[in-house]
């Protein structure tokens, strides 16, 4: 056994050397193809501009080399294999005295000095939509002094300048320098590359949302789905029916139709789009009841009724439109215009999850509708088969819904949900993924096992007689239950690490013609526990993590795991976050930052790698 | 059981008519004793100080004052039943447009007002120490101008201060009241009510931690237990071996001598004391290493070796004094000398948690001394024979230790720990507490399963191939699994809630004697994942569940679990905490603050209650 030990570390060694060059530049998402030189460092003094006069690239470039000064960033260490222990157990072994030491990178002997970025974009035109080109690439030569930059369009430029930020560093004596001539081929799996911000359970700030923008620009997310309202509250400004925000929390608490222009804005220069989810017909009250409570159904029940069978709501508080009352489609239609106009992309989110069957028990329509033989599936069909041309008459957007439409207990009975209709799956894991793709759908993948991340808080709702356990009634056998080892209340438990969302394999057995219906990936951030507060720790740096696995994916060139390598770039990255005002959580002791590798849980270093089956 | 719903709702609503007044302050910690009148409101316009003249007491004074007409807060608020709800299924209801209410507290038809705070301090020179007498009443009087606080030492005229800063408020438009007379007579049930923060694991700056010490203020703890090093960093400064802050993370992430007494300084005028932790002989090698690589072990093996019976640490990276080199008493006597000296506590907490005996591997000595027959309890005994008289002779203090040295597998061998020292007690829950207080141990409750603040969030060591799992393996049964339900990695998940911390009846089954040992409870916050960014958000609010559990318990005057009353009592609290600048997380959405009780699990209002067991 004990020998194994230093076999093991003789391997990583060996591994290090031939995958991982000595710059300690990283960045993250780690580009497709990436490949350094050997003939030493450049300086960075000033920077010339030799570009488009586009005033997103213009801007995008002043942004990315104003802080490049600003900061003059430097990464705590450089990736490198874990040094040698002593083996176990070695009583006479020399303890060595190991200091900080003084970080140094790069080699000026060679004199060269960068002084120009020279930007190339092919279509200055091409739109902020679906499937825009995200490619660039940067190649700076063994002595040359021009960065060249080349994109297909400006939000593959303003790639590229988030790459350049961080491959010039600071080499430890406060020099800015590029560490080795680079050539850099990049573009990403995915279109679809995002997080879920939810302002309808908790309220979030402008400026906090434009946080969440910085740290989705510094890791190259481009999509950002806002669950604007839910039934809790409504805080979007409507001009149709201007009482729905009397159900914001307060009269500062809402976003006016200039202030949401202002964060479309925002996203836009830095290539993100922003999707407004209005869910329906499920997860609604707060504003919906001003203008009508005719129909509402349930906003007045006891949501929980302390007996499952009888709830009314999967969380208060409850309330779903009326799905067979005609008003429903007059006032969604008019909402769904309204916003519509407001958000110039081409996709909108109109929810569609759990929907409760009890709920509808308070619905003197639905009930005489169910009296008659008809099932939820029936009325979950009638809301697709007649809320759907009702919005595309009102401006025709592709559509996306949560899988629940598809593939739930209460699914549209028919199956006729138009195949136009991208899906977002939270359900099952791969499982949903597969059936949706082989039923022909568009996906995005949200699964909950692996990208909630709100998950592992304990419940929310009070008065929970779940918590007043004194003594583990699994002592014995020690296995999990509710208030040791299991989820203590959260739903979704556990939290989901960076470790777990970057192993995820959600194409998992699908056909080349199923993987090619998946359009990336949404890690939601339900608020329920969430606002300004906390809203940056709990996104980042996990959904870093996420944008990597979307936009390279989460293996080596030999296809192995590669979230060992992860490690350092992402630690490295948290700094970064930070250093750029996104107030991302550590994930280690700083000592792991500084000490590659120390803090593996395996010192092989392929303890993650799909292993042959040894021959019996 | 349809009809058992309105006969719930009744008995709840006939609950709150006797046990509620209609007041919103609602202090928090709750009062032990704490009465409203019905006359009706005092305006509050200036006031005026009639109290001793000490700095302490002054400055007290002068902060609440200034805070309350800086707020002008007002509560979210007032303590309700639930409102009544249509019984299920009611489908011809009518539902209702409820809207936001315009907060609107108090009755100035009385036209009283208050103009000063009368104040008498008995013992104006009581110290801050153990057992400080924290005692204090307010009363305010039908129609009388002042406010009367009395204390027996100037740390319950701080207390005082702290509960006028929470009913004084504002009555909705901008004026600031009491809303009725009231009298309280007040005082903790335990004399150590505290956190736990560690700089070892993160630097903590001296902004944040007075953060923590501004919520601490605000809900009456007393006790900051400050793990301050650790195995991974040591940011000290010592005279005596100034080499050690060579593993500081930082020149900048230090803590000199100055900003340590700054640190103690802003804590004593609150009233809250200030426990510095050295952790010996276990998590031991920032820092002493850099004295002399000779007295410590195992700092260059590999902590986990890929196999649980090989591991040197229970995390990265290692190291443990070595217990029978001399050199070690040397070191250590003078290192707690001088940080002895810098805190003015007589409580000083010397660690002696979880020594690993494969640590021990890497020294020749103890080789020697297990060859000869010895244990891993003769040694920690021969740690408790020697350090401690060493320590004594250099200051003498009273010493706190982890519950390690005398009740786990490799406790001192003899059982010969004096019973002086003040055990904290982390394993087991009220086992440990239990036995602990039977052995005659004074004892601070710091029970993993119910006061850890750090678990929750998966595990943080890297590498770790348990997470690349796609599918639930008990997809079948369900059953809690690593990825799945259990805790992903976090080895005391799940995460804490405030519910679960409020819960815990730490002195079950204890007799008089024994509880007369307890001396109250820390909730630690390990900070592997903490720093800056998330330290407000993971100790608050629920540190102040914690609290009030300390202060006046958690119970109601009928023996009642109260947890379903502080539910509004903490949530407005966490609105203050975050207006007095301490970030703590949101609890639930805002419509639970702003609705009391439509959040609870239960709407039977006494769910938690013990009900007497039917007749058979």
């Amino acid at each position: 056994m004990y020998a194994s030990i230093p076999a093991i570390a003789a391997v990583a060694a060996a591994l290090f050397v031939q995958g991982t060059s000595a710059v300690a530049a990283n960045p993250l998402p780690k580009p497709v193809d990436i490949t350094w030189g050997t003939s030493g460092s450049f300086s960075v003094k000033s920077l010339s501009y030799d570009g488009p006069a586009h005033p997103v690239v213009q801007d995008g470039y002043n942004r990315a080399t104003k802080k490049i000064w600003d900061l003059k960033w430097s990464p705590a260490a450089t990736e490198a294999p874990p040094r040698s222990f002593e083996p176990f157990p070695t009583p006479t072994a020399k303890s060595r005295k190991a200091k900080r030491t003084t970080r140094h990178y790069g080699n000026l002997n060679s004199n060269s000095t960068l002084t120009k970025v020279k930007v190339t974009v092919a279509d200055l035109k091409a739109p902020l939509q679906h499937e825009a080109d995200e490619s660039y690439t940067l190649d700076i030569g063994e002595g040359s002094e021009i960065i060249v930059i080349t994109a297909q369009t400006i939000y593959g430029a303003l790639h590229a300048f988030t790459t350049l930020k961080q491959i010039v560093i600071n080499d430890g004596t406060g020099t800015l320098i590029v560490e080795q001539p680079v050539s850099i081929k990049d573009k990403p799996l995915y279109p679809v590359r995002g997080i879920m911000i939810d302002s309808g359970r908790n309220y979030l700030s402008v400026q906090k949302i434009k946080e969440q923008i910085d740290g989705m620009e510094l890791s190259k997310l481009n999509f950002l789905h806002w669950h604007m309202v839910d039934s809790q509250s409504w805080g979007v400004e409507m001009n149709s029916y201007p009482d729905m925000t009397l159900d914001a929390y307060s009269d500062r608490e809402t976003y006016s139709h200039e202030c949401i222009k202002d964060i479309i804005a925002y996203a836009g220069a830095r290539g993100i789009r922003v999707i407004p989810e209005i869910d329906m017909p499920g997860h609604a009250s707060a504003g919906w009841k001003q203008i009508d409570t005719e129909m509402m159904s349930c906003i007045d029940s006891w949501w929980s009724n302390d007996v499952w069978p009888l709830h009314t709501a999967v969380e208060p508080n409850p309330g779903q439109l009326d799905i067979l009352n005609n008003k429903t489609y007059e006032v969604t239609g008019k909402v769904y215009k309204e916003i519509a106009e407001i958000f110039p992309d081409n996709w909108f989110h109109i929810g569609g999850d759990e929907l409760h069957m009890n709920c509808y028990n308070f619905s003197s329509l639905i009930a005489t509708y169910f009296e008659s033989g008809k099932t939820m599936g029936d009325l979950y069909q009638y809301w697709v088969d007649k809320a759907i041309p009702n919005f595309r008459a009102q401006a025709n957007k592709t559509f996306i819904m949560w899988d629940d439409v598809v593939l739930s207990p209460d699914a549209a009975a028919s199956g006729v949900v138009p195949k136009d209709i991208v899906i977002q799956a939270w359900n099952n894991g791969p499982e949903n993924i597969f059936n949706l793709t082989r039923d022909g759908y568009r996906v995005i993948v949200s699964s909950s096992d692996f990208m909630y991340l709100d998950c592992g808080f304990g419940g929310w709702v009070g008065n929970d007689q779940r918590y007043v356990v004194q003594v583990n009634p699994n002592k014995t056998d020690g296995s999990p239950n509710f208030n040791y080892g299991a989820g203590g209340g959260s739903w979704c438990a556990p939290y989901k690490t960076w470790q777990r969302i970057y192993a995820y394999d959600f194409t998992l057995d699908l056909s080349a013609e199923q993987k090619a219906l998946v359009q990336g990936a949404i890690a939601p951030l339900w608020s329920e526990q969430v606002d300004d507060t906390v809203i940056s720790s709990k996104l980042w740096p996990r959904a870093a993590a996420l944008a990597e696995l979307l936009w390279s994916g989460n293996k080596d060139a030999a296809g192995n795991l590669r979230t060992t390598e992860l490690t350092q770039r992402l630690l490295n990255f948290r700094e970064y976050l930070v250093a750029n005002g996104v107030m991302a959580s550590p994930l280690m002791p700083k000592y792991c930052l500084q000490h590659p590798h120390e803090c593996d849980l395996n010192l092989d270093q392929e303890a993650l790698w799909v292993k042959p089956t040894p021959a019996a």
